[in-house]
C-alpha cells in the first residue's frame, strides 16, 4: 500500500527557526512611530514586547535557536505530519500529487500555537506577569490563552464582538484555558468606550480590537506587555517551523513541491511554511511556484497598495510598509475571520513586491466548496481560512488534469474548521454571499493613508 | 529531554483485530430473539447486517485480518499517539507515571470511525447501498457518515432531539459528510411517530433511535442494512486496533501499565483499549488492574443488574445478557451524551461478572473538573466521556502520591471536546448538576426486565 503520512520524531524536529532578514536581496524598509512619523528603535517598543523579540523583530542572524522550554512543549503536538491527499488526488482524477501539512493537530486547533509559545516564553524570561491581545476568529486568542497558562501568565483576550457573539464556543476555550475575555468594542479602554460611543451597535474589528490591546498594555503597567499573532517579522519566524519540517517530510517523501500554497490575512501560516522554499528560490534560484491565496473581500495584495500604513484603526500601533487596503478599511463579514486584515506581513509584502511569491483572490463559495471536497476525501473538515488554500490547491490540480502534468502540490492547512460549522450549513444551504472586490471602499481608505517621508 | 510522544510508523499499525472470544474462560451467553424468547441464528440477524459481521459477532478465532481497504483508511489517521501527560503528573506533584492513547486525531474527532469504516466496508462487499443508523451526542453517526461519504454508501442518521437541537455542529458535521440527519423521534418510523403521538414534546433517547433506525433497515429491503456504534462484539473487536497499537507503544516507551482506564457507555472505546490488556490477565496471569468508568446518572455496572435485557426501547433489538439499568430507564440529560445507555456489552459485562475488570462510577461536576486540569496542563479539551477516564487517572494518581508509588497508569482518550463546549461553559459558571445514583428509577425499569428461559 502507498504511504499516507510523513512523520518525523521528535528528535528530528528543527532546533532554529529560519529568518530570512538574512537571505532578503533588499533589507525590509523601516518602521515607523505613529507619534512622531520617524523610524522606530528598539526603546520604542520596549513597552510592548520584551526585548528578546524585539531584537527578533530587526536579527539579520539567518537561523534563531528554539529554546529548550519552547521545544518541549512544541512536543504536545509536534512535529506536525505531512499527509499525501491521496483520496482527493483521486477525487479529482489528477495526474498530479497533492500533499498538506497539517497544523489542525495543535491541540488549540491551528498554526497560532507556534509562536504563542515562543512570545509567551521570552515574555516571562523578561518578567511579564499579564499579557494583553485582541483576536478575531479566535484562533490567535485561544493559542495565547493557552501558552499563557502554561507559563503561568495572566491573559486578556479583546475578541471582535461580532466573532465573541457568534461563536460563543471559541470564547468557552479560551476560558477553559484560564484566560479572561471580553467583546470588543468594550470598555475597558478609552479606543473601545470611544467607538461604543460613537455607535453603540459597534460589532468591532480586527484592527479596533488591536488598538485596545495596544492601549491595555501601555497602561498596565510595569508587567502588562501586548502580543501580536501575525504580521510581524518575529512572528512569522517562529512560524517558519511548519516549512522547516515540511522540508525534511518532503526529503522523506523522495519528491519536491512544484507549488507551495498558503492562504494569508496576516501572512503568518503562510510565511512559516512557505519562507523556508522561498529561500531555495532566493538561493539556490529553484524554480517553485509560492502562492499566497486571499479572499475577493480582504483583497490586500492583488488590489491593495505597497505604502506605509497603521496597523491599527486608532492608530496607536506602529507605522509599516505593507500591502494595505488602508487601516480604515472595513472588511465584509467572511466566514474566514481569520483573514480579515487590512494590511500584510511587511516579509510578505516585500516578496510579492519583488515577485518571489504569487498572489491570487478566491470566492466565498468556492472556498467552501473546496473545503467540503477535502473534508468529503480526507476527513478533516478545514478552517475557512485553510480551504482558501485548498482552492487553489484543487485549481492547480485540475490545471495538472487538463495539461497532463505530475506536478507535486503542497499546501498548509493552518487548522481544523470545528468552530466554523456556521459557515458550512450557511454554504451547504446554499444561503453564503459571495463578495466581489470591494474597489470603491478600498480607494476611499487608500485615499487616506499616511504620509511617511523617509530621509 | 523526556520523550512526550510514542509513535508508531503506519507499517507497525497491527494487521488483525484481537476477538477476547477466543480466550473468555466460558463463552458468553447466547443472544435471544426479541418475537420468539429463542436463542437467535444468523439469519435472524441477516436483516440488519451483513454476513461478514453477523460472523464476527460469534467467531471463536483468536485474530481476525484487517481487510486492506480498511487499512488504507485507518492510515488517515492511525496509528494513533500515546502520549506521556508529563505536564499532568507534574500539575499533580506525583511520582506516577501517565499516560494517554489519543483517539482524537480521528477526523471525525473520536474512536467510533475505527468500527465505522470496517462496517460500512463489509457492507459494501454485500451489497448494501443505504445505511441507518442512531447518534446520541454525535460522535458515532459523525462517523458512520464519513465512513459511508468513503465507500459511496447512503447514510441516514437519527439523532436523539435533544442533540440535534443542543449540538448544531454535530448535525452540520454529518451533513458535511454527506449524511440524511432527522431529529429523532421522527415520523419517518412507526416508532418514532408513536413516541410523538404518545408525547409532542418528546426530546428522544438513544434506545428511542435504535428503535427508529432498526425499523428504518428493516423496512427498506433489500439495499439498506443497520449499524450500531458499541456494545456488541464485532465493533469492540474493531476497536482492538487501539489496544494493540498502545501494547506496542509501551513497548518503545520501555514500560507497562499497572492501571488501565476507559470511560463505559455502550463499552466500545474502553473494550478496544482494554481488551488486549485484558488477554494478558487471562492468558498470562498479569496483575494489571483494568478500570471501566461510568457516570453516576447511568451506573448499569456498579448498580444495574446482569440480566437479560432489550438493546432498545421499542424491543426491536435483540435481547442479550448484560449489565442493565433496563431498557424503560431513561438517563439524566448528563453532557457525556455517548455515555447515555442503559445496557453494557456483553464482553464487558462477562468481564465485570468474572472480575477481570473494576467498575467506577463519577460525578458529573468532578468529571469536568478532571477534563478542565488536563486541557489546562496538556492543551486538548477532552470529550465529557472521556473525561470521566481523567477523573479515575488523576485520582489513582493521587492515590500513587499519597502513598509514595511510582505507578504507571494509562487511559484512553477517546476523543476530544470541540463539540462539547457548553458543557464546559456551565462547569466554568458552576451551573453544572450533579447526579446522585437514581435508584428508584432504576428499580422500576429493573422490574420490567423480559424473562428469558434458557433451555
Amino acid at each position: 500500500m502507498e504511504r499516507t503520512k510523513f512523520l518525523l520524531d521528535e528528535n528530528e524536529m528543527p532546533k532554529a527557526w529560519y529568518n530570512i532578514q538574512a537571505d532578503l536581496p533588499k533589507p525590509l524598509p523601516p518602521v515607523i512611530h505613529p507619534g512622531t512619523g520617524k523610524p522606530i528603535g528598539p526603546q520604542d517598543l520596549a513597552v510592548l514586547f520584551p526585548m528578546e523579540l524585539i531584537k527578533q523583530e530587526v536579527s539579520q542572524e539567518r537561523y534563531i535557536e528554539i529554546p529548550e522550554p519552547v521545544q518541549d512543549v512544541y512536543k504536545l503536538y509536534r512535529p506536525s505530519p505531512l499527509i499525501r491527499a491521496r483520496r482527493l488526488e483521486k477525487a479529482l482524477d489528477t495526474p498530479a500529487q497533492i500533499y498538506f501539512k497539517y497544523e489542525g493537530v495543535s491541540p488549540v486547533g491551528s498554526h497560532k500555537l507556534n509562536t504563542a509559545i515562543a512570545q509567551v516564553y521570552y515574555n516571562q524570561l523578561a518578567g511579564t506577569t499579564r499579557i494583553a491581545t485582541e483576536t478575531g476568529a479566535g484562533q490567535w486568542g485561544t493559542a495565547l490563552s493557552f501558552a499563557c497558562n502554561l507559563f503561568g501568565i495572566e491573559c486578556k483576550v479583546y475578541m471582535v464582538k461580532i466573532s465573541y457573539e457568534q461563536k460563543p464556543y471559541r470564547r468557552i476555550l479560551m476560558e477553559t484555558y484560564g484566560a479572561r475575555v471580553v467583546a470588543s468594542p468594550s470598555t475597558d479602554t478609552h479606543a473601545g468606550a470611544a467607538a461604543l460611543d460613537n455607535d453603540p451597535e459597534c460589532t468591532g474589528s480586527l484592527g479596533l480590537a488591536i488598538s485596545e490591546a495596544v492601549e491595555d498594555a501601555a497602561t498596565h503597567q510595569p508587567g502588562t506587555k501586548y502580543s501580536l499573532g501575525s504580521v510581524l517579522n518575529h512572528v512569522l519566524m517562529h512560524q517558519t517551523v511548519i516549512g522547516l519540517e515540511a522540508q525534511k517530510q518532503f526529503e522523506k517523501a523522495g519528491v519536491e513541491p512544484d507549488i507551495v500554497i498558503g492562504c494569508v490575512g496576516g501572512g503568518s501560516n503562510f510565511g512559516g511554511f512557505a519562507l523556508p522554499f522561498v529561500r531555495e528560490k532566493i538561493v539556490n534560484r529553484k524554480a517553485t511556484r509560492i502562492i499566497a491565496v486571499e479572499p475577493t473581500a480582504t483583497p490586500s495584495m492583488t488590489r491593495g497598495a505597497y505604502a506605509f500604513d497603521y496597523g491599527d484603526t486608532a492608530h496607536l500601533a506602529p507605522i509599516v510598509k505593507m500591502y494595505t487596503l488602508g487601516s480604515s478599511f472595513m472588511p465584509p463579514s467572511i466566514h474566514a475571520g481569520g483573514l480579515r486584515y487590512h494590511g500584510m506581513a511587511p516579509i510578505i509584502s516585500a516578496l510579492y513586491d519583488q515577485k518571489f511569491i504569487e498572489a491570487v483572490a478566491v470566492q466565498q463559495n468556492a472556498v467552501f466548496a473546496a473545503g467540503v471536497q477535502f473534508a468529503r476525501a480526507e476527513g478533516i473538515v478545514p478552517a475557512p481560512e485553510s480551504s482558501h488554500a485548498i482552492r487553489v490547491a484543487i485549481d492547480e490540480a485540475l490545471q495538472c488534469k487538463a495539461r497532463g502534468e505530475k506536478k507535486v502540490i503542497a499546501f498548509n492547512l493552518s487548522g481544523h474548521g470545528h468552530f466554523d460549522l456556521g459557515g458550512y450549513d450557511a454554504y451547504l444551504r446554499g444561503k453564503l454571499p459571495d463578495y466581489e472586490y470591494p474597489q470603491a471602499a478600498i480607494a476611499q481608505a487608500i485615499a487616506q493613508l499616511p504620509k511617511v517621508e523617509l530621509a
